[in-house]
């Protein structure tokens, strides 16, 4: 794969606002954008942190992925997301390298960018995501 | 808080050499160094990517941090790492802000930087460890 750096980190929080409270009141971090992502059942805040980003995600529903994930684990880092170039392309070497994926072709994620994510037991427990901004 | 960049991620494997050959093999990127951290009962193997580090931490010991994280909750995102300048100031303005915090005072981490931890009760979840380089 030709990964660039970490475009962000996914954290899954019981609620945006306190979870944003925090991050701006003692770590002094600025949420620039807050977004709905409907399709993943999820609300998200950005925060720049060099070049990556940290991505709090508040779930809509409590089937929705993140919702099941705090019922299990509790509230915590969910994702790590990978900057790439041709997603495609990285996808498919995951796939030839028996590399479970759970995307075997990009859609749209937060802030418009194609996103596929890999499965993790084949990534040693951690929820991988690969994206491109082909905006 | 003054960060100006996520230092690393910390990752949680059973075994080291098994993820750094993922890590190279499929992700593409390279190991740059091995150290073992007696006092954490950890070794570590560190890979670069843009800005941040991805630390992968094997435990030595079954009764160590790492060890008793895997048996709980598996193989994963362990911690989250923030480069801070004045890391003693930091850990002040924690405690002056009620946040729970594992180290009172900075001690010696991998790669030589002093290091502190916040309590995951008082960050939404996220073990969060603050780092300076002194060296």
């Amino acid at each position: 794969m030709n990964i660039s750096h970490i475009e962000h980190i996914g954290i899954a929080v019981n609620d945006l606002k306190e979870a944003i409270d925090y991050y701006e009141g003692l770590l002094g971090l600025k949420c620039y954008a807050i977004e709905e992502v409907e399709e993943q059942k999820v609300r998200t805040a950005f925060f720049k942190v060099g070049d990556t980003k940290i991505e709090l995600l508040e779930s809509t529903e409590a089937n929705g992925p993140i919702g099941k994930f705090i019922e299990k684990r509790g509230q915590g880092i969910h994702h790590i997301a990978f900057a790439v170039k041709d997603i495609q392309k990285n996808l498919d070497e995951a796939v030839a390298k028996d590399v479970k994926v759970i995307d075997k072709s990009p859609r749209k994620g937060a802030e418009g960018l194609d996103i596929a994510f890999l499965h993790p037991k084949s990534t040693f427990g951690v929820l991988t995501e690969l994206c491109e901004n082909n905006n």
